[in-house]
């Protein structure tokens, strides 16, 4: 490994993370909300410390590409210090009024988990409002690209899938190549962004509640500008439109790609999108009755805060209408549940994701079928395609470690102090990078209540989730930082 | 497959478990607690109609073995028959006031779980009693074989890794061998459980109490004869020959056979052994820590409370000396936890058991080991065998099976009513047929409460963790009816 490529590289992305608070520090700027100097002096920080790291660590100049190893340390390390870094403007205004909280919003916002610290958001300078919604957007663009082009080429969690679905980079290195994916991705992330920003606005949102709604919701975020999330509207017509983007944003890219160039069939055929959309429906229909029955909520309401949330949660957004801490069980379990499906694969989506859990499924029925005929030769097949066993096995060592990792940090919790539908739907949700929690961290409140070590527990949950596991973890391992 | 084949030995089945119904009937004899009439009742009716089924569906001459289609239908039902007709005494007795109290605290029995709908023990008749614990040796007895000899040959939840431990059966088939492997396991059953009882004994217990208690631990059952569990002795030396009996119970039995015949290296050698204690060992030292320190436990009393605790819930024993329920809730999760994990393959522990987390974990791990050198190859290893990839798939479909079918019957019993740390422990402990829970389904508290609805979930769920879930979901396939 050249730890001095890796730093370098992390220096040209701080350099350039810095960049992006120009436009929040131009939004500051002109709506004069006090916060353009903690702004400035964040850009001059990030950006600053950039160039040194970039200068200090000079490029070596025989290596044009990447080996695995550094893939793993520069997207662990990039989220890390986007983290740091970009909550840089809350910590020196004083939103959040530790490091530990400046990390975890940020944390939360690069992640497009959309947990947060900070309350009295009405009130929050819009220069600081702009930024966090924004560093979901780009949290978001990071995603699609790790996602689609990155984390297959390194083999993590069976992603290896996507190989064969685009465009794909030349094998087990990082080349060049991979900027001709992201481009075509960033262009249909940004096209369906400008979408929604115009309906947006066209149902009443200002310009600027309307961009940052679109930056949380493509991000699959949930970061809004108002303490009372999306119910602040009160606008059947907004909720509609957010509720169709998250769902959109669930979606496979690669899939929106193709049906951009007009290969309708590819969307119409794929099978996590048939398992996306009938989870979406079955969980809908389940919490409506529900709701209904228990909350007294006419059929309509029912239907329409049950959607919302369920689309919302699925997608791992977390915006939300309604306070479903204060639902029936049954509804909420479902709902936690959601939190561990999540989106489908390639999408801004976080959580195991649709994919594997359909896949698992699918191989859990040929074991059965196995039983009957034991010698039978059985293999999952995904559309026309095989999937291979190494990559079957990937996916099972995925779903163990997130489980696994869910249990341990809900202990971890629970010695902190939480209670166990606090601890449990808080690392569900920061896992699954959804947003709001039960219990302690309900819709109507938030994370700020939560112990500091909690809340470095939950900064870690949401990278793990993020960056599937197994690319941090990784990193834990001795033989990783073997010759 | 030929059903008459099947009712036949059903109904040799029934005709024999009426016969085991005998101890009790004459033990009522003697004790006159007016529980005779029932038991009797009981062994007519079941002894009856087991005969009658043997006698209308007569075995084909040309068959002498049973396809593997057959063998599953026979475990499931076998257990279930065992559960209808072994809790007549109870259902006419009145000590169960309804089929489905009867049913369920019977399967429960059969099942080795240990949850009760009965309270008042203290003055429950003998005979009841008796026949109460003894139908958790008998069900010990069948596990036994169940999980050594037979479900290995059919190929369940990897269970096949078993197949070269034992001088084993025929491929494919379940042949007389079985007996022969069967015989010599009983053996050892019943000569570790003679000197649990004399050990019982010897510590001030009377030969009845002795007896059932024994029963008991050695199928890692639980039910006792008072409603205080263990605690009723309150003797240190009681509780330390259950300890020890208890652990010894969820060890694999075919490890027993070879250390009573000599060979102490396979014991000493063995990794799920070692995985076993090792879990044990660093549960009960963080329980006693946080016991200790939250409810000022002397550190002596944390000690004892927590080993007995960890050591009856992960064999799946489910006695009790203190009421769990109240431990601070770290010390709850780990309860919890362990209630999943379970004792070792092999044993009349039940959940997921040792082997297959053990192996899970191996896995995950060699997950990491691939990405980091992605050319090489690698296998999982058990001592010095390979694990078959098809065998660790099984294993994890079983795990994926668990989970869901934990998740699904927690949101099942979440519609009737009960909270979620009530559903989730009753639907873990039952799953898992440990016996006790939390919340509602306290150790100090039972299942009598639970609606009737729950009861048959639960009792399901103990038919479908006892019979490793395979083996009564395969028969919903409709594949398993094809010709």
């Amino acid at each position: 490994m050249n730890l001095k490529n890796v730093l370098h590289i992390l220096g040209l992305f701080l350099f350039f993370l810095g960049l992006t608070m120009v436009p929040a520090m131009v939004i500051s700027f002109y709506t004069e909300g006090g916060d353009l100097q903690s702004l400035a002096a964040s850009f001059f920080i990030t950006s600053g410390a950039g160039f040194l790291l970039a200068l200090l660590f000079e490029k070596s100049e025989e290596r044009i590409s990447l080996t695995r190893r550094e893939g793993f340390l520069i997207a662990t390390l990039g989220w890390v210090f986007a983290a740091a870094f970009g909550g840089l403007p809350f910590l020196i205004h004083g939103a959040a009024p530790t490091f530990t909280d400046s990390f975890f919003e940020t944390m939360s916002g690069f992640t497009t988990t959309g947990a947060s610290v900070i309350s009295g958001l009405d009130h929050l300078p819009r220069g600081l409002l702009f930024w966090r919604a924004f560093t979901q957007w780009l949290g978001g663009m990071g995603i699609i690209v790790l996602a689609i082009a990155v984390l297959p080429v390194l083999g993590v969690g069976g992603m290896q899938l996507y190989k064969a679905e685009l465009p794909s980079p030349v094998k087990d290195k990082i080349t060049p190549r991979v900027v001709d994916t992201a481009k075509l991705l960033w262009g249909v992330y940004v096209l369906i962004s400008l979408v929604q920003f115009f309906l947006l606005m066209f149902g009443g949102m200002s310009a600027f509640d309307a961009a940052c709604h679109t930056f949380a919701t493509m991000a699959t975020g949930g970061f809004g500008n108002y303490d009372a999330s999306i119910s602040h509207f009160q606008s059947i017509y907004i909720e509609g439109v957010i509720i169709f983007f998250m769902a959109v944003a669930g979606m496979n890219f690669a899939l929106h790609y193709r049906l951009l160039t007009g290969d309708v069939k590819s969307f119409l055929k794929d099978s996590e999108l048939h398992f996306y959309l009938i989870v979406i429906l079955v969980a809908t229909a389940i919490i409506t009755v529900d709701i209904h029955l228990s909350l007294f909520y006419s059929l309509e309401k029912a239907l329409r805060a049950s959607l919302f949330q369920v689309v919302s949660i699925m997608t791992t957004t977390g915006f939300v209408t309604d306070n479903f801490d204060k639902w029936p069980l049954p509804s909420r379990i479902i709902l936690l549940l959601l939190m561990f499906i999540g989106g489908c694969a390639g999408s801004t989506g976080g959580a195991i994701k649709c994919l594997r859990i359909l896949l698992i499924i699918k191989h859990s029925y040929l074991e059965f079928y196995r039983l009957i005929h034991p010698h039978a030769v059985v293999v999952v097949k995904l559309g026309r395609h095989i999937v291979p066993a190494d990559i079957m096995a990937s996916i099972r060592s995925f779903f163990f470690l997130y489980i696994s990792t869910a249990v341990a940090a809900t202990l971890c919790l629970a010695f902190l102090g939480l209670d166990l539908i606090s601890a449990f739907s808080a690392v569900a949700t920061t896992l699954g990078n959804v947003g709001p929690g039960l219990g302690m961290v309900n819709p109507l409140s938030n994370f700020f209540e939560v112990p500091q070590a909690g809340k470095w527990i939950l900064s870690f949950c949401m990278l793990l989730g993020r960056l599937e596991i197994f690319t941090v973890l990784v990193l834990l391992i001795p033989d990783f930082w073997k010759k």
